[in-house]
């Protein structure tokens, strides 16, 4: 076997559900054509890797059935960092060190799998190689359940929590229309800045069910007063309410609804309310009916035995070709979904220059968005609908998800 | 066919998974041995029927498929009802529009699916029938996610809470490892006087994966200088610390935690806040580290999509059994749950007298709670284990469950 040199991989940013997905893709598309000798996995991230942590992956997945495993197991089999490399002139020593760790192992190609802030870590690296003449190659590979980087159609993870997103809030509606009592229930989403998760909300109407009645997105400014009015139309028609709102609603002035409301606890603790409870001790005391507020949390980030099938195959599909785009020599690039077709569905994958993408977001388009800001148009429904298509199956042991053991990250 | 008379069912309390699947095995059971004519289904319980509200179940219920897509719907199909029905000396009226209803309509036989309340309508009912000399046999079919009725083995719907609980544990782990930071994850589970499902949080260990760390039951007066003392202890061993904690846990004096924290926010209203939310604020004030508390809130209860098998399987069989019984003539009983053996897993089902089953409780054994109150024994999980095991295999439509239609409850 002609030697190939040695890659290294690294996860970084929030969890998503498909994460794991595009690690065991760059692993399967390596094996599968040999592109590499040996693959090293950064634990923590860049972060982790200035401190010396990493794993050997070739050791570590051989096997299709332990590839197939990490594909199905949510958040970061290599740990996480949040980590903003610093610039070059500021801080020359952290990248001669991680230079001269890629020389010392024979790693020509690096790859990161992250957000917005990691795609900054791959234009950083990429750009001194380039300065500094190093054999470096550097590949960014989209993650976020937040949908909100730009030029790619979406982010890998993304139709995962939507998937959740869509199939928590009509499980939310079958628990609440049992009651013959009038209820509200307010239903907070992530998403700090762009509202691409809450708007997936709207996956969850059926031809008997309605919720969510209302959507609320950061991208439009929340008016409380026309919220209240909105709540109030709705009420008249239905028994029961059911709103989806992003913990990023933000009022006229740009402040979070979340903060408009900090209190102090019998203990003295200010005590940080989300935008979902917020509303609803608003509309308890406009309202004086039965409402109550569910914060997703992190499940919806995490909950991969809900997982999006489509999701994870696209993710390990950009793994695959992202191995092969290293291989071929490109670098400073990050792929990138571009659909071909909404019906049937299809997309293509490719690259384009990290240096468009890193540092910047891509939020819901106003036009998507009804005039009143509390509903999505049917533009939107299409582009969403196809990306929480299809179920996993995964492996259980004694009852729960058999998941891949991540013992390294815990001490 | 002879003329076998007509049924009517009912569900009431809150939801769970599995009482669907109860409703189905009834409807299965009269449809394999043609036992009743016509099975009325009461809307919103005994509540609904005095307000003239049924269906006619064996219209709806017709194919072996819709059965099934019935077994796997959440919450309930007929909507519920917290409605206590008074005494017959305070309200004879009632009972005699009751039993002119069932005399109009060839209705021999009641079955009402619920928990400790709606076992209370049972007695009531089949009491008001013996007395008054009525041809009425009166059925319970035990179902709360809570597992507290007493007699039965465990109860229809705990399994599968109890499913969701220790997968969402195991996903929050996932999730909460990947940082090398510490941490602190409270994760406050339903349960006000019974701990089983919190104490199903336990399923969530596996051989990489210590979470929970601690948990809590409301059957162990709660101590907050020894809780403080128990997650500094783990602290010191581990970066991430995960607890389980029963919405219900109380201190020495019988006091809700989650009482202690009353606050006023910036718009003056009372904040109640959950026992998860005031540990955090206690914790963080404490130990200064990062600190989040996830409330599992109503999916808890309502995600089917993440059901036991096992815990589906039964409640059909139960439902089974009790058309049976009502056919054969028994009342003022509640089918149980009677288990055999854990390894192999083996139950018997069989009816017991509801007068020592209505208004009952059955808590968590202290000896089941280890000597510090803060984790489970062996023994627990032993009893815990088998409820979880199985997984099903839904449909879905455009992405998300494919429910039974249940327009009929909301409008």
């Amino acid at each position: 076997m002609k030697h190939t040199g040695n890659c290294i991989i690294g996860q970084s940013g929030g969890p998503t559900v498909a994460i794991n997905a595009s690690l065991s893709g760059v692993l399967q598309g390596i094996l599968e054509n040999k592109l590499y000798e040996k693959v090293y996995g950064m634990v923590n991230g860049i972060e982790g890797l200035l401190q010396g942590k990493f794993l050997d992956l070739s050791e570590l997945f051989k096997t299709q059935e332990s590839l197939d495993q990490l594909t199905h197991t949510p958040a970061m089999y290599l740990g996480s960092c949040r980590f903003k490399l610093p610039t070059c002139e500021h801080s020359e020593a952290i990248y001669e060190d991680l230079f001269a760790f890629f020389e010392q192992h024979h790693i020509n190609t690096f790859f990161y799998i992250g957000g917005n802030d990691s795609m900054d870590t791959v234009l950083k690296l990429s750009n001194y190689a380039k300065d500094h003449d190093k054999n470096l190659n550097v590949i960014g590979i989209p993650k976020t359940i937040d949908n909100d980087l730009p030029l790619t159609d979406h982010t890998p993870g993304f139709g995962s929590a939507a998937k959740y997103v869509a199939t928590s809030l009509l499980e939310i509606a079958h628990d609440t229309y049992i009651y013959n009592i009038p209820s509200i229930t307010i239903v907070e989403i992530m998403g700090r800045n762009a509202g691409w998760l809450t708007a997936a909300s709207v996956l969850a109407r059926t031809d008997y069910s309605p919720a969510p009645d209302l959507i609320y997105l950061p991208e439009v400014p929340f008016d409380m007063d026309q919220f209240i009015e909105d709540v109030k139309a709705v009420k008249a028609k239905r028994k029961n309410v059911i709103i989806a709102v992003s913990e990023g609603i933000k009022d006229f002035e740009g402040q979070y609804i979340s903060a408009s409301s900090g209190s102090v606890d019998a203990f003295g603790h200010k005590q940080l309310c989300g935008a979902g409870k917020t509303l609803e001790n608003i509309l308890k005391a406009e309202l004086g009916c039965k409402v109550r507020s569910v914060e997703l949390n992190v499940l919806q980030r995490s909950a991969a035995h809900i997982a999006s099938k489509r999701d994870l195959e696209e993710s390990v599909a950009i793994g695959k070709a992202a191995a092969k785009l290293g291989r071929e020599g490109e670098t400073a690039k990050m792929l990138c979904y571009e659909r071909i077709s909404d019906a049937p569905y299809q997309i293509n994958i490719f690259a384009h220059d990290i240096a468009d993408i890193a540092n910047q977001e891509k939020t819901v388009p106003r036009s998507w968005i009804n005039k009143r800001g509390n509903d999505l148009t049917h533009e939107a429904i299409t582009y969403l609908r196809p990306l929480i298509e299809g179920e996993v199956h995964l492996s259980y042991l004694n009852g729960v998800p058999h998941y891949c053991n991540i013992a390294h990250l815990h001490g």
